[in-house]
């Protein structure tokens, strides 16, 4: 399937997986994702479809979405890890199987969604930050991401992702080592750049 | 040289390594790591000597622990990464090669003060939970970590660990890998154990 000649059909699809607001959260991504691309120089029409798919499986029972880990060889420490990670690693998979998207860039971007890695693409990096600021969200800090994400883009992620790992210490619940390379990764390159704040 | 033939000697070569505040805090972590392994069934005369070991090399110029670091192959990513660490590791090599320890379990627990790790003994839980709390350690939250350490040693390691990757990421620094993954190995472990508090 085209996913551009019936953009209707794609919607009604995606909307078939979720609930109300999950879907007004996809419908928020895919905006914020455009909207970013074409600010730092991504494709906008990749980020914004990534931005409809991210969240394809984000609904699906856990054992639908192991199922399909386990039968793509998803690593082990994956599938022994939170379950919050797996519906980006199995929407990945689903899209491609399912949807045929075949754009690496775009398998990528809904893979990387939630935990980040190192090496992040400007694409994966829209669609992560997307995710943290689109206009639904609302938590303590989301502010200060979107002020970053007005003009740099790796300062707003590293903050995000650090905010992320900082969260979930704070409720004594395990960090996925994926999201720390990739905080470190861009905190480290903005070390050698002069800081987010130079 | 037997370490406890010659008390005196020993502490006296080890004053010599660093300044007064750093020595007092090396005689406050022995007393605490002692105390700690009594309580937690850690031999107290390992944690104790650890303890007088442990910032050994603190003080020393950063060049001079590079160097000791590139000749015995320690891996890259600690000698790209956080110079803090360093000093960890080199002091595992020296006590070593220049004050003859030879008992693994010191030598890890060294080793492994500052980053922690994955599956550590209750040696190194002692020792690197020692530090955070002896007596001169003044910071916001280390009154709950000497707390937790009365009776749960794992929850106190959890915490602190914890703590430092936050305060990292306060301070938009990088956080040591091994460290997240001591926190994860804890926490999942207490996790499956029914959480600190249960």
């Amino acid at each position: 399937m085209n996913m551009w000649s019936n953009r209707e059909a794609l919607l009604e699809k995606i909307r078939a997986q979720m609930h109300d607001k999950r879907y007004q959260h996809t419908l928020g991504v895919a905006a914020s994702a455009k909207q970013l691309a074409e600010r730092f120089g991504a494709d906008p029409e990749k980020a914004e479809l990534a931005g409809f798919l991210h969240d394809y499986c984000k609904c699906w029972p856990v054992e639908k979405m192991l199922e399909i880990l386990v039968r793509h060889d998803m690593p082990t420490e994956l599938l022994e890890g939170e379950k919050e990670l797996w519906h980006a690693f199995a929407a990945a998979i689903v899209i491609q199987t399912e949807l045929g998207v075949t754009d690496t860039e775009i398998l990528q971007a809904v893979r990387y969604h939630t935990t980040g890695r190192a090496g992040m693409s400007m694409l994966e990096k829209v669609v992560c930050v997307a995710d943290y600021i689109e206009p639904n969200r609302n938590y303590p800090g989301v502010e200060e991401i979107r002020t970053l994400a007005q003009h740099d883009l790796d300062a707003a992620l590293a903050h995000a992702l650090g905010g992320t790992i900082r969260f979930l210490i704070e409720k004594q619940k395990t960090v996925f080592p994926l999201t720390l390379i990739a905080y470190n990764d861009l905190v480290s390159q903005k070390g050698r750049a002069g800081g987010f704040n130079g």
